[in-house]
């Protein structure tokens, strides 16, 4: 159960070039690849001549020809041409709106004409050269909502990633969740507490003193239909924490876009955006490795955990007051879900 | 959707000893072995007594035993003896018409009464000392009638074998199809064109120039069950092509049996048969190696395609001239498939 | 279908430490841990919180904490703490009835308030320091009865294990099954027969000529659930055989505990007790390395006949005298499982 009509995060453009990339997104087999005039196109991965997939094959003068007897295929999903054919009245297969903004490719995976490229999210880090982005890609058999449930709560973070970012005081620290339109916002503010690992190194790249004790911040913005924005840092205890002067503090935005493959399956696209020496590309990686490790260790939970909830599906969860952001987010995707339906419904009757 | 009431190649004599070999073919689990006086014999991998797979015993004076509680199986899939047991009562399990011949193993999975080993193919090349054959086998996961559409529609040589036997006159000369009885022919011929690297190597084989410019043939012979002969080959331009004296021609057979193993996955067994220097052991490993090679590129493409099909199973294929040969293949095989269950409606009546 | 009210051997307690154990043991996801004042405990692998698996979480002051978030289980199944919750409320999990003895840790996976520990099997080998034992746990994919078939007929051993404990004797020398109450015996006696290499090593790490006829037993006793003890041993000839005197004889149990993990697949705890030099290790874990090589050769066997049986549902097996040990079993077992269904039907009533 995942929303439709709407934008995900299908790829980053790195991932084709004049090879095209297959990949299954909210159940849909698409072909992704650079078209006419190097415009990102997305069509169905299924050659209207004999269902080879499109993938296996080669992008040529804009054309996606297919690998297998060289039908070509239009960024429209109508056959171009193919050698020694009359292709007018080939059926044609599915194209999927598709946009490439932000260093990510956003397919829309619904009704085509309601796609609207002005409803993809904007991402400030993105675009502003005083922001440096370094991410990766996960795939995860789980859920897209167990994954959008471990974001929003990251009272995990002391258990799972007790090395790194975890530490006791945010399990000590209440949190609290507000929601405001489609947005969902979970807060957590520690004062006076030791930086853990990872944020003692972030300090150190500030050039902050690591072993004074920090105002530690987590804002968890959940809009959907899957799209994470996490505001985390550390400023020297006492210059007014989230609030305080640059000078004091280091922090960044961790980006989470969770692309469902199927209903137990993810693309998990994680990075982090920094507001801090966004020219040193040595720091970038170092921080990309850092957060792949962190990141890396959800995996076996959440795939343990929806193997569990596969074999017990009748058992209620708990929805504790730490939960309320996991639950918040998805009464929003149930009523996207359910407005959809309605939305077929009507089309159809 | 397999016909039953033929015979298939099952395995070729190397693949087992004293050793026997299990194989599925055609959703039969079928053990084959050496049986009384080094006769093919082939039963049900079924031990009467506990159901054990015979294929992991051994052969001991033309009897299967059982290797886990040393039943012996006779050919009939009657139980010979067993230690300490009257086996007379014992249930048999069922025997398969088998045949040695032409280098392979041929097995009947229907109704054995109707087995007639005079309905084996005839292969002259099989037999004839002024030929030679190497070949291999392949298992591949996907539809058998997707390999004899790949068989039957060369035109996948440009695409999938670019490299090797590919050339873009494939497509562009007409190809032509033609059935009779129970066999369906496609063939081709290009005129005046440059040989592509494999049948480059193929004159220099002949003692022939490698760089003139060649005429060049295929026909692919289909016959039923799933049987694909293509004859193949080039001869230096103008000197009446197909029919030119051998002195001009490079020619060979490639040998397709596509065995069914279930409804998704084959066995296929590829070579190659040529009637020039056929004493070179060499040349025929050689050929072999570079066959397999190019063989091996299809796997992946059909692979993909099955599991498209699968994903997919209401949308309805093309139907181009180029795969018109698949398509009466197909045909044939529908009309076979209809008249055994008729055959076996009428039985049950 | 297995009995659901009795002690199975879940593990042994080297395979958890801190650490927990999450373990399948008929049908139920259970995890193994060291609970309060070093007691083994056992309850649901599964957090009543949010459904993760507690086997990815750790024993902390005798409670098992989830991986997760923290929530921190009692033995009894009910939530002792949570980092800022009250936990009065949250719904309970299963725990089981579990208690270490012998040297492994039984399990009772049915209705708690029937387990009563002394049914625990007595093993005299495994408390009586003239006894030393080594064994060995192999995951296996078979219903658990087609290992208690195959330890109830030792015939297979000829087949199976010919190169170590097989010999044709075995084959030769009738069996005699006799049962009393819940228990099935199956004996055979081989007089004057050659020790097979196995037994060759036995009587020399006994002192004793391994060249001369000896007297060969093996007596295998079936109780219920799933244990099969098998007396094994030979002497020199002529002195009484499974009677004579220990300076005449080497002789040892053969340990089988067979726990199932699902309907097709089982937990097989196999090992060698025996009464001479006890305290030489060195022997111990050859004889273990040997039994260990000798018991896989079982696995694919079993794996493969199950695969046959699951192909063939409706076939029916031969009952020979041989098998009679494996039918008597059997029948314990079904009449087991038939109270087991009538008193859950008394209970709904």
């Amino acid at each position: 159960m995942f929303p439709k009509n709407c934008w995900y995060v299908a790829c980053t453009p790195d991932e084709f070039t004049n090879k095209p990339l297959g990949r299954q997104i909210c159940g849909e087999r698409i072909v992704f690849y650079r078209g006419t005039e190097g415009k990102v196109s997305a069509v169905e991965d299924f050659c209207p001549h004999r269902g080879a997939p499109l993938s296996l094959g080669y992008v040529e003068d804009g054309l996606l020809v297919c690998g297998y007897h060289g039908l070509k295929m239009g960024c429209d999903g109508s056959t171009a041409e193919m050698p020694g054919q009359r292709v007018n009245g080939f059926p044609c297969i599915r194209s999927y709106p598709v946009v490439e903004r932000h260093g990510f490719v956003w397919v829309w995976t619904g009704e085509s004409t309601l796609a609207d490229p002005s409803k993809i999210p904007e991402l400030e880090w993105a675009n502003n050269p005083e922001w440096a982005y370094g991410g990766g890609l996960y795939h995860i058999n789980c859920d897209y909502r167990l994954m959008i449930d471990n974001l929003m709560d990251l009272t995990h973070e002391t258990y799972v990633h007790a090395s790194s970012i975890g530490q006791k005081e945010i399990d000590e620290v209440p949190v609290h969740t507000t929601s405001e339109d489609d947005m969902v916002v979970t807060s957590r503010f520690m004062e006076n507490v030791l930086a853990p690992p990872f944020w003692q190194a972030a300090l150190r790249a500030n050039h902050l003193a690591d072993d004074v004790p920090v105002d530690r911040w987590q804002l968890c913005r959940f809009t959907p239909p899957s799209q994470v924005m996490i505001e985390v840092g550390v400023a020297h205890a006492g210059n007014g924490g989230y609030e305080a002067d640059p000078k004091f503090k280091a922090g960044s935005i961790v980006v989470d876009f969770i692309t469902p493959e199927t209903e137990t399956s993810i693309w998990y696209f994680w990075g982090m955006a920094r507001n801090f020496r966004p020219e040193d590309e040595a720091l970038t990686d170092q921080i990309r490795e850092g957060q792949g490790q962190i990141f890396s260790e959800d995996l076996e939970m959440l795939e343990r955990q929806q193997r569990n909830l596969l074999a017990y599906p009748d058992r209620n969860l708990l929805k504790l007051n730490i939960d309320t952001g996991g639950v918040k987010s998805r009464r929003i995707l149930d009523r996207i879900i359910k407005e959809e339906c309605q939305l077929i419904d009507s089309i159809n009757i």
